[in-house]
C-alpha cells in the first residue's frame, strides 16, 4: 500500500529559535501587532510504500531518528494517511 | 481572543526542492526503500490576539503574503484555532 507521510520537526521547548525571533522582531515595523511565540520548524512530506499503516509509521519514526530530526534539539511528529486521502 | 496559528509554507508544484532531493538520494544508503516524492517546507507557528477567528485568519494570510512565503515559488496554508484547543 501507498501512504502519504508528513513529519513536523520543531525545536524542543527552551531551545533558541533565531529564525522565529527574527520574524517576531520585524513584525511591528510591518504593522503587525499582537503576535508572539513565533517558532519556525521544518515540514517534510513524502510517499512511502509499506505493508500497513503501522509499518509506515514505524519506518517514518525510524527515519526521523536517523535523518530528519536531531533528538538533542528537536522533536518530530509523524502523520501517516493512505495515499489519496490527504 | 487568543488564537494559535500554524502556517505551512511549501514549494509550488514544479519548483525544485534541493533539500528534499538530497534526503531522497541518501535514503537507500540508510536502508530505507520505497520512499519518494520527498518535499521539505517550512512550518511557522505563532500566537495571535484578534477579535475573531476570521480576523486572525485574514491577518495571518496577509502576513504570509508580506513576509512568510514567496508567492513566486511557494504556497502557504494557514490554520487558525482558538488558543488551548490545539
Amino acid at each position: 500500500m501507498r501512504f502519504a507521510v508528513t513529519v513536523e520537526v520543531t525545536g524542543l521547548e527552551g531551545i533558541s529559535d533565531p529564525e522565529g525571533q527574527t520574524i517576531e522582531r520585524v513584525l511591528p515595523s510591518l504593522g503587525f501587532e499582537g503576535i508572539g511565540q513565533v517558532r519556525v520548524g521544518k515540514l517534510v512530506s513524502f510517499a512511502m510504500e509499506a505493508a500497513s499503516r503501522d509499518e509506515a509509521r514505524r519506518r517514518a519514526e525510524e527515519l526521523c531518528r536517523r535523518l530528519l530530526a536531531n533528538p538533542v534539539t528537536e522533536q518530530a511528529k509523524v502523520m501517516v494517511v493512505p495515499a489519496g486521502e490527504a
